[in-house]
């Protein structure tokens, strides 16, 4: 028989059922979190046109687009035109040329589209959430795929603080919920940093690199930001006011506090300080402990995209870096519209979370099946009362799996150990005989012999569900 | 500002909350239901290597592929190739060329490679379900998109007729629990039809558009049957004996007792009535009620794919037609193995679903949003106390919105009403000094002033949930 290779595409996964119980549990953590803040589902197609992609992620990211080939004639038409002499034949030029459609990048941008073509169903402003795929045809390496999840909440159509603290303030939920205990979201603002740029005589165009030193210094501590500036050629008095600034200590309030004579002289400051001061004010009567954020100056990320405040959430035991961040951003969907919106969103790293869970040991190895009982057959005789029992265990709420065909016991119990199924409702003729059942919880090897009526009632104490 | 149309691709459909309130309720009933009878899920990726998927889904469906443009040098050169003479510029030359990998065009051919891929870490039998998008570049048109979900329920690894019955019994929950009341499982098997068309002396050529006339008895009835195969040229006496045997009517079992003498003596016809014996005894012992499932000899499907038992459901007061059905199939897994294993399965037509519970007044038109309260903002200095309300609903496992920022009133309420919110919680400087909250029912206009520390459980109290 010819056989084909059953060969995943490059980069990409299968998620077995053992995979999907934890990624299953943690995404319904997520939403459920974001719905419980009035943060509603949207969900955009995988294919979008070229036309709403390009341009919108670098040259880097138009490289990296999965693009849908032509079809049919439009194809043989595309294709008849390379034959031509002076044709650009570089694959940017090609790719451009044979598709017209491509695979979602990111979230943000189908986004922005979406409120863009349905303002008149939409009422502003709009809380949303989403949690899809996104491809990008990068070099696969550990924990980086071609195929993989992304998870964003944005709120479009206000200025309200009252939305950017919500941002901080749902990361904060989430990673408690999901069992992290030394994690810490950042909080910055671009306007604060714009005015430390001034307020420390940074020449315009030294601003950039500037902040891109200031930004590792955690990773490279004070003395690498330090000598990283001194080689961009600053005078050492503004070296001086940038790293006195972006080391202070404190709490947030301090910190605020400290930077209010330095920078609250110029509007972008003065702006940046007043909003920082009321998200932390709405953290607080959010219930955001004050230990879960911090003012951090050094906090910088995507320069060209964000225009207010800015989030990123760390583990402080781990190296794994950031678990999610995001910021406000206004200028997103007048791309679609000609006519800017103010935007505030976050991201959470799905994969980087799931790394983290795993080295925080807080992913239960055991539960490799969503099937809590296997109930077994021991004869042709006595499948209806299998059944019956399956029957009533389901009518619980239980997930119950009957054995496949009569068997010995001790096969059927084999492979219930195997998946990792806790239950077992074991029916021998003479159970049958007596209208009863065997539970037997197969991690521990307590069992009970029980009326058949009464078999879901026990198990869904045995399972530790009543 | 340069504007970029926000349009979506062409045959795609953006989901926005109030579409998908609905959809992810229906999604998750099928996948509890799936569950509770021990069906897993997987998980496949939408890329896969066009070596997986070409040949499988005829010339039309490699035609129908949406393929991933190769891209830098391998583009590069694939083009380069395309401008030399004697190249076969047919699109469907092109396309092969061009992309090595596609989207996936079903969860059956995923399914298989899984299997096969992880042989050694799966447990047979292995019961799963999947629900994911499929793409298929059909001209679109009312009903029918290029990205639709399919949903499949299967098992592999065994012969047993638990599981052919655990198909139709998936079949009858499903649908029960999504409030259909007229629908009704057709079962039939393709060893009966094989033995059939031998008993009634069809010629092997005619087999084939034989049972292509069958199939629409449902639709053109038995007088335009009898037409068509009287078209074929078959003998009057083999036309008057298969009308006979697909119009007899019945309960499964009478149908099954009149159809023993005639097919019953043919290998396949023995196997074949005795399998869907087995079927019937445990459809009754798995509790589906005997008016939800028929004997249906004029069922046939997809020829050259199922090998058993063959199964559809349909709405009998409804001209949507099926909107899910299945059957046994051996010799798909055997591609990737060389080694055949056994497999039963079923799928629910989504799409379809949606518009039959449309057409049937079950979708709830009313509920458009997720969130179940708005909590009011009166002035900045009543922030904190809305801030503690929502906090305290949210406790309690509610769904509650803030309103973005102090406002009068009007907007407040206005804005809950047009997003479908159920539930106010209001507070004023009144409210505030007394410790109160309004909770007002935005449906029926009741409202009750209540201490803001029973908030949450009032709320509960009013939208039912307690």
């Amino acid at each position: 028989m010819a056989r084909i290779a059953p060969v995943n595409a490059k980069g990409t996964r299968d998620f077995l059922p053992r995979d999907l119980v934890q990624r299953n549990r943690i995404f319904g953590l997520m939403r459920d979190t974001f719905e419980r803040y009035g943060y509603e589902p949207l969900e955009t197609p995988s294919v979008e046109n070229t036309s709403v992609l390009e341009g919108k992620y670098g040259e880097e990211g138009d490289r990296l687009l999965f693009r849908i080939l032509k079809r049919g004639a439009s194809l043989e038409s595309a294709a008849h035109d390379l034959a031509n002499d002076g044709t650009d034949t570089s694959a940017s030029a090609l790719s451009r040329h044979l598709s017209d459609e491509a695979l979602r990048y990111d979230l943000t941008v189908p986004f922005a589209r979406v409120v863009a073509a349905h303002q008149n169903d939409i009422a502003l402003p709009f809380r949303r959430y989403q949690m899809q795929p996104v491809w990008r045809a990068d070099r696969p390496q550990r924990g980086r795929y071609r195929e993989f999840y992304q998870c964003d909440v944005d709120c479009v159509g206000s200025r309200s603080m009252l939305l950017d603290a919500e941002m901080a303030a749902i990361h904060h939920e989430v990673f408690s919920r999901l069992g992290f205990t030394t994690f810490v979201t950042r909080i910055n603002h671009r306007g604060v940093l714009d005015a430390l740029m001034q307020s420390c005589d940074v020449p315009p165009e030294q601003r950039v690199p500037a902040l891109t030193a200031i930004d590792k210094l955690d990773k490279i501590v004070a003395e690498g930001v330090r000598e990283e500036l001194d080689k961009l050629g600053l005078a050492p008095s503004s070296v001086q006011r940038l790293m006195e600034a972006i080391t202070i200590a404190g709490e947030p309030r301090e910190v605020l506090a400290a930077l209010q004579d330095r920078l609250g002289t110029t509007p972008s400051g003065a702006e940046g300080l007043r909003e920082l001061g009321e998200v932390f004010t709405y953290l607080d009567e959010m219930g955001v402990p004050a230990e879960r954020y911090t003012f951090d100056m050094s906090l910088v990320r995507a320069l060209s995209y964000y225009t207010g405040t800015i989030y990123e959430t760390v583990l402080t035991n781990s190296r794994l870096g950031s678990l999610g961040g995001g910021g406000r951003y206004d200028r997103l969907i007048g791309q679609f519209t000609g006519r800017d919106l103010p935007c505030v969103g976050i991201s959470f790293g799905i994969e980087r979370i799931f790394d983290a869970l795993r080295e925080q040991g807080l992913l239960a190895d055991e539960a490799t099946t969503a099937t809590q009982a296997l109930v077994t057959l021991f004869a042709s005789e006595t499948v209806a009362a299998s059944l019956a029992v399956a029957r009533s265990l389901r009518a619980a709420g239980l997930r119950a799996e009957v054995y496949v065909e009569p068997r010995d016991l001790k096969p059927q119990l084999a492979f219930a150990n195997r998946k990792g199924i806790p239950l077992a409702a074991i029916l021998g003729p003479d159970e049958q005989a007596r209208g009863e059942v065997i539970l037997r919880d197969l991690r521990t090897h307590d069992q009970r012999t029980v009326p058949q009526a009464e078999a879901a009632e026990q198990a869904l104490a045995m399972l530790g569900e009543r």
